[in-house]
């Protein structure tokens, strides 16, 4: 019996995402085993989390502040939102550190097969955002799947009456790949969008 | 930015085992989402198991009691006692549910590569658990690796003297198992070691 508490952690765990019972148990077994310099630490940063992480009433982020760090901060450019899915995408555009504009997180893409209609999305708030007038450009940085596209079509039906200007992210060949393990669709957009130099 | 607390918290998931940074991430995410569901029900749960789970003192299993569950149970056979790897393999014996005798966690198992000596290994214990004189049969259910049949020889050599009975889990085709799809040194050992019906 390896006790109904290690079952009940083990339960949860499993459930996370990318993880199933085996991984679970093994995450366990090393949280078990290293108490005081792993497990009393998760413990702790968790918690920190619970208490202190709350959702941005303006852009859908998560932070310690709301509105966060990025919608608060005086030093970014308050003309241009980049409409995100997720907060992960959020934080991947962040780690590059390039952009210096505001976000606005959707919260998912529209999706027949998964019932994701436009009322299930943070779609009404970026409409009033745009409504204060400070906005001059939102770039639809969405997935380039087919739902990913359906969701950036159907945004700019719905805010081309808004006059602001509406950007996609550039689609082509990513930095590093080789054409030979490149899908066909990715080579005839890249040569369709070819650049003269 | 996606908060101090949030990153610290992504390092800490990233490094236990079978995660990356990308995963980790995403259970963040989850963690975040979900706040009632998950993250608060995990955070109880990782915080039952660091305050009452105990490494046993006899057999080195985790439980809340030491000595464990296994080992003061008055059901179980005192008489045999399983020797395996680790943890898990005490959970994976349980959850068969079949044998009704005492474990012996050995912690590891020897490897020249990794450099795990005899030393490192819980066999002392072990050796001192035959000389009360109760136990009469060693199962040894170490892995079919080469570090594990290393392993099962070394012990074998320790323990001829002490006069207990030495057993090993038998090898061959696993249930359900198509031939085809079995590696050649498994079907060789099935045929050396086949049984008469």
């Amino acid at each position: 019996m390896s006790g109904q508490e290690i079952e009940k952690l083990i339960k949860i765990i499993a459930k996370l995402p990318a993880l199933g019972t085996r991984s679970a148990r093994r995450i366990v077994l090393y949280l078990l085993k290293k108490k005081e310099g792993v497990l009393l630490p998760l413990i702790e940063a968790l918690t920190g989390v619970a208490e202190n992480i709350k959702t941005c009433e303006v852009c859908g982020n998560f932070d310690t502040l709301s509105p966060c760090s990025v919608c608060s901060s005086e030093k970014r450019d308050r003309s241009t939102v980049c409409v995100v899915q997720d907060v992960t995408d959020l934080w991947a555009m962040e780690r590059v550190g390039f952009y210096r504009g505001q976000y606005h997180v959707l919260g998912g893409v529209l999706s027949a097969l998964d019932g994701v209609s436009p009322e299930d999305l943070n779609i009404e708030k970026l409409l009033s955002r745009l409504a204060e007038g400070e906005i001059t450009e939102v770039i639809l940085a969405l997935p380039a799947t087919v739902d990913g596209q359906i969701t950036v079509h159907y945004l700019v039906s719905r805010l081309k009456d808004t006059g602001v200007k509406i950007t996609t992210l550039a689609q082509g060949i990513p930095v590093g790949a080789e054409l030979d393990y490149m899908d066909e669709g990715t080579i005839q957009l890249a040569i369709n969008s070819r650049k003269e130099m």
